[in-house]
């Protein structure tokens, strides 16, 4: 059964009048949130406390989350695990690939990666040592850059940028011929495209669920392990969750099967809920559907402000199967007038130094908004609304 | 004013009957927690959507917390910030401890010490090279343990076994008199009982937030620093949410303003909002009045259980100025006595081999409380209703 867009976009609570086209930064609350969140505070910490981590399954869930998460992203049941944050989901996944490779010291990444991806990168090879080197190409300088010194690819799948997308099964296909294991931030790209981590011979993977899985502010990451890597894998962050049997209390680290031993420390209960609300309206649509609509939807937009406001000069690749679920467009007044779009009701976001931001998410957005959205931002560039003083304040870039 | 202990109580929402002497493991549930956090999530999250990061105070909740929470730990405003989960802060603190004695390789901690930090000192040590070693002594052989080898000390004040507790002056003197930095781990100490890291000149501290200070299963941890180190510490674990300017979106770290630093990725919002209910309560209470009753009621406690159930034998110390907020004993067979315990309604745990565990929070717990715990264990006592097979098996134990 196709999937009803109608009925899904009815399961979220947006303000009157606001086109949210930020989703790809923050996703909007389902409307099931906080009477799941209140039911975990209220009927599971409030009336089992303690028993809480066993009858209402907080301990478990984690892993049963990590399954809801794995058939989105193309994982085997039993890959994946929620926690921590997506920062130190990828210090992590780097620390175990890298032991991988004993023999190289080279990270190799582009820049266009999720700049806390390359800091975390940046903070492990100093914990490392001085020959661990993290070496960031242009985008399109990746395949070529792929050799016999690289320990690990590490790569964002979808620029958070441009939207441009990098191709996950011949970027893997390639570091493996290398000799290299993969890492891949699927940040922009989980709940925004058909990932195929299994097919494509993925090493490790993360994410966040914050984004276009709507989990809230703050959800919980979630990390991807090979089951076929899962064995040999020895946590560089070896919390005590991660532990074969945390309630032995031994006093020396011994991993977890599987997939648990990723887990660090206490998961964060109240955050998992309100990622369970939104993954129930995602267990309603189909990824092949919410693609193929979000490739038509932003079709629409990019032919609507290349039609009408040509000042706007489009950064994300014009192919849809070549991009995440964002638009992109470039202009040097792009915060000036982000602010102005903002202002209008049309919620996108401004990446330094000139990227005009826009993700589409076809669960909570149609194409009466693309519509609207087009006219309102035609409405900002044909009066030149971000031409104030208010609007070209950038408080918090510093 | 002296705390008004009556009036602390009636904030918390316990079950009918229950008697919780478990707060030392997931404190119970403030009245006020459910609607603060779905304030957050309606109000906040539905309606601000992105733009909370800013107008909701999401993006500064971190260190405005830690300032709630330093005045609870005798710390300076500014050197608190929250953030991920208490493994990852006692890591990210270890590493910086460890890069400023860059001459020495060995952390010394003791066998009290929670063995989650045990096993992320264990990988830290494997991650910076096969010289660094971690070394845990016997609690009471620390003091004579320090010695010019030593890098760090790394102790949790109160074993959250016994509820003995460490001399934190005494022992960060000798610490600096060897040259060591101290990382001390206020797991037992924050809500249970005065700190005072400034005054005792401590150089790191972290914590968790879901024991003593009630913020709900996942809760965020927090981490100390002492301001003379904060603007010469360089985090391992380096996020973009440390760096000094996250949304300029550099592509190398550069670490942020003091405390700031110590963040790594998005703070868990929801969990903060649960985590505010709850030091809403603690803004009520003088620490100091909150430690007199401790005591009071744990000696109440002791002396009951030993005048009338002489199988369970003392392992806290005596001394309540020795001791954190809980009281405990050894029985052989602890695990299932504590089970025939809790099927009473009186709420405390098991830490293998053989203790049996109790914490008292005067904000929740009083005089009849600990009388009817006892006439209930005692009850369990004399009638063996402990020795049943329901009782003996250990399901989670593996």
């Amino acid at each position: 059964m196709p999937t009803d867009f109608a009925s899904l976009r009815a399961q979220f609570d947006l303000p009157d009048g606001m086109i949210y086209l930020d989703g790809n930064s923050l996703g909007p609350m389902p409307r099931a949130a906080a009477a799941r969140v209140a039911q975990t505070i209220t009927q599971e910490w409030g009336a089992l406390l303690i028993a809480g981590w066993n009858k209402a399954g907080w301990m478990a869930q984690p892993a049963a989350v990590g399954d809801r998460i794995a058939r989105l992203i193309g994982a085997e049941a039993g890959s994946v695990v929620m926690g921590d944050t997506l920062s130190i989901k990828v210090y992590q996944a780097l620390a175990s690939a890298l032991e991988m490779v004993p023999a190289r010291r080279v990270i190799l990444s582009d820049s266009g990666n999720f700049p806390s991806d390359l800091y975390m990168a940046e903070g492990l090879c100093r914990t490392l040592g001085p020959d661990y080197v993290l070496k960031a190409v242009a985008p399109e300088e990746v395949a070529g850059a792929i050799d016999h010194t690289i320990a690990v690819l590490m790569l964002t799948e979808v620029d958070y940028r441009t939207g441009r997308k990098h191709d996950m099964a011949a970027l893997t296909g390639l570091a493996h011929a290398a000799g290299a294991v993969t890492v891949w931030d699927l940040a922009h790209s989980a709940g925004a495209l058909p990932v195929h981590l299994a097919a494509c011979g993925a090493d490790f993977a993360v994410g966040c669920t914050y984004k276009y899985l709507n989990s809230g502010p703050g959800g919980p990451a979630f990390i991807y392990v090979a089951p076929r890597h899962q064995a040999a894998v020895r946590p560089a962050l070896s919390g005590w969750l991660g532990h074969a049997a945390p309630f032995a209390f031994d006093l020396d680290y011994r991993p977890g099967d599987g997939i648990e031993r990723m887990r660090v420390g206490t998961p964060p209960v109240l955050q998992m809920a309100a990622l369970e609300a939104s993954l129930d309206i995602w267990d309603q649509a189909d990824i092949l559907d919410v693609r193929a609509k979000s490739i038509e939807l932003i079709d629409r937009f990019i032919a609507g402000i290349e039609a009408r406001c040509p000042s706007l000069s489009l950064a994300a690749p014009r192919d849809g199967q070549q991009r995440g679920s964002q638009a992109s467009f470039r202009h040097p007044e792009g915060y000036a007038i982000m602010q102005a779009i903002i202002a209008q009701g049309v919620i996108g976001d401004f990446r330094a130094p000139d990227i005009l931001r826009f993700g589409f998410t076809p669960l909570f957005i149609n194409e009466d908004d693309v519509d609207e959205a087009i006219n309102r931002i035609t409405h900002v560039m044909e009066n030149a609304l971000w031409d104030r003083p208010e609007f070209k304040t950038r408080a918090r870039v510093t």
